[in-house]
C-alpha cells in the first residue's frame, strides 16, 4: 500500500516524476515505524526527526500531507512496517538544488514479518567503515548502498548483519539499528558524533534506564568493548532489542541475567502504552 | 527527453515503480556522457564502465536494452548531456536483494550548458572525507549526498565547487569529477584506490599524455602537492578539462603555458576524431 502526493495506489508502480533527486542522487530521507493496531507506535518521536533531518537536507516538509499519508495508510492496514521517505523533489541536471524546492512524500506500509521482535543475531565486522565525517552517518538518508554492500557480506560469511566501525575503528552501528551494550549496571552506546543515527529506540532505551536501575552512557566503544560486555543488542524500530550472540570470533551467550530482562520488559511497556499491545505476545 | 522499459517520455512523469532499489536505497548506478553531432563521445568506455559498476553491485545490465535508450534518445536529439540510470530494480522492505533482480534502465537527455568545456573553476576543501573505504567511492552511485552537501557548502563559500580528502587525508576527487595535476613533465592524478572513480576524461588524459611528451603518474597527492603543481584541473564529460583557478586560500593562476595548451589541444581532437566537433569550437 503505497501514498505518493495524496492518493493511496495498491501498486508501486504509479505516476512518478523520474527528475526527483530521491532518484538521481539520493538526495533525500527516510523514516521506518512500527504500526501495531491501529497506532504507529512513538509517532512524535518518529515525525519530528523526519522534520528534523529535512531541516539538516536543508527543506522543510509539509507535516500535514505526511500526518495525512501516516492516517490513510493506516486507515487501510492496521499492523506493519511503515516506511515515509521524503526528498527535496525534482530538480534540473547537476547538483544544484532547485531554488524552491517541492519535496516529494511517499509512504508505504508493508506487512510485518512473523517474528521480528527481540529476535537475536549475529554481526559480521564490515570491511566499509562507516563515515563520521559526513552528516549522512547520522541521518537516515537515501544513501544506503554502503549497507547494502556490508549487508550481502555479511550473509556471504554467514552472518545475520553487518557492524560498521568508523573511520578511526570506533563501533559506529548495524547496517540498519544502533548498538547497546550492558556493562554491569552501564548501558553503553556510541555518541552521534561516531558516525550513528538517533535512533528512536535507542532514545528510547536511554531514557527508560534510570527506571531499572542502569545508568545510560553515550562513549565511544571498541570491538573489545563489546567482547567485554555483558550483553549486546541492536535496537531498531521493527527489532525492537535484538541480543547479539556473535560479534566476527566473539561469542556473546544470550544474557538470562535479569537485567536484560528487565530492558526488555521495560521497552515492551512503552511499546503497549503506545498502541495497547504487548510485543512480547506477539 | 527519457527513455524508460522501452519508449520514450517528452515529460519526467512516467510509471515508475516506487518500490524501486535506485530510490529507496540508491542500490544503483549512472554515467554521464557528452552527446555532439549526433555521437556519444566515448561510448565505447561509458558503457564498459557502466557494466562493469553494475558488476560491482552484483547483477548483470540487458546491454541491448542500454543501447537501445542511447540510440533513441541521440535520435531525438542530437546535442546534449547523456545520463543512463541503472539501478538493481524493485525489491521488497529491507537490504537484501530480490534473488532475481530486475534492473532497471532510465536514460535522460538534457540540453548542455552554453560554455560548459574547459571554464576554469574554484575549489572549496569540503569537510566531509571521501570514503575510500566504501567501494560506492570508485563508483558513480546514485549516493550522492556528500556532493550534494559539499557543493552546497562551496558555493556557499563563494567557490565553485568542492575538493574532497578522503580520510587519510590525501586528494580524492571533486564532487563531479576527477583531478588531475602538471609538475613539470608529470600529470598527476590519485590512484583509485585514495576513493576515485575511474573517470572517462581521467582515462583519456592519462592515455594521450605519451603523445605530447607528458609522463602520467597516478599516485596519493597532499593539498601541498597540489599548491606545488604547476596547474591542476577538473576533468568530467561535460566540463572536460577544467582549470582550477583556487583551491581553499591557494590561487592557481591560470596556466597558459604550452603543456596545457597541449593537453587541450589533444583532448579537442580526440572528441573531434570521435565526433567531428571540436570542443574548442563550442
Amino acid at each position: 500500500m503505497h501514498w505518493y502526493d495524496g492518493a493511496l495506489y495498491p501498486d508501486s508502480k504509479l505516476p512518478f516524476d523520474v527528475a526527483d533527486r530521491g532518484l538521481t542522487l539520493g538526495d533525500g530521507v527516510f523514516d521506518t515505524s512500527l504500526v501495531l493496531a491501529g497506532t504507529m507506535v512513538w509517532r512524535d518521536a518518529h515525525l519530528r526527526r523526519l522534520r528534523e533531518s529535512c531541516t539538516s537536507l536543508g527543506f522543510a516538509i509539509d507535516v500535514a500531507a505526511v500526518e495525512a499519508a501516516v492516517d490513510t495508510l493506516i486507515a487501510a492496514q492496521s499492523d506493519g512496517a511503515l516506511r515515509i521517505t521524503v526528498t527535496r523533489g525534482a530538480g534540473p541536471r547537476g547538483l544544484g538544488p532547485p531554488p524552491q524546492p517541492r519535496p516529494t512524500i511517499l509512504a508505504t506500509m508493508a506487512p510485518l514479518r512473523a517474528k521480528s521482535f527481540f529476535v537475536p543475531l549475529s554481526l559480521h565486522v564490515a570491511a566499509i567503515r562507516r563515515n563520521e565525517t559526513s552528516p549522512t552517518a547520522r541521518l537516515k538518508t537515501l544513501n544506503y548502498l554502503d549497507a547494502v554492500f556490508a549487508s550481502q557480506a555479511a550473509r556471504q560469511a554467514g552472518f545475520d548483519d553487518a557492524l560498521f566501525l568508523n573511520t578511526t575503528g570506533h563501533v559506529a552501528c548495524a547496517t540498519v539499528g544502533n548498538i547497546v551494550a550492558l556493562h554491569g549496571i552501564r548501558l553503553l552506546t556510541p555518541p552521534l558524533a561516531d558516525g550513528v543515527l538517533a535512533g528512536t529506540v535507542r532514545g528510547m532505551v536511554l531514557e527508560l534506564c534510570g527506571s531499572i536501575g542502569l545508568d545510560p552512557v553515550e562513549q565511544s566503544l571498541t570491538l573489545d568493548d563489546l567482547a567485554a560486555a555483558d550483553a549486546v543488542f541492536v535496537t531498531n524500530s521493527l527489532k525492537l532489542l535484538a541480543p547479539v550472540t556473535r560479534i566476527g570470533d566473539v561469542t556473546k551467550p544470550v544474557s538470562t541475567d535479569l537485567r536484560c530482562a528487565a530492558l526488555r520488559a521495560a521497552l515492551s511497556t512503552m511499546v503497549a502504552k503506545e498502541c495497547g499491545v504487548d510485543p512480547r505476545t506477539r
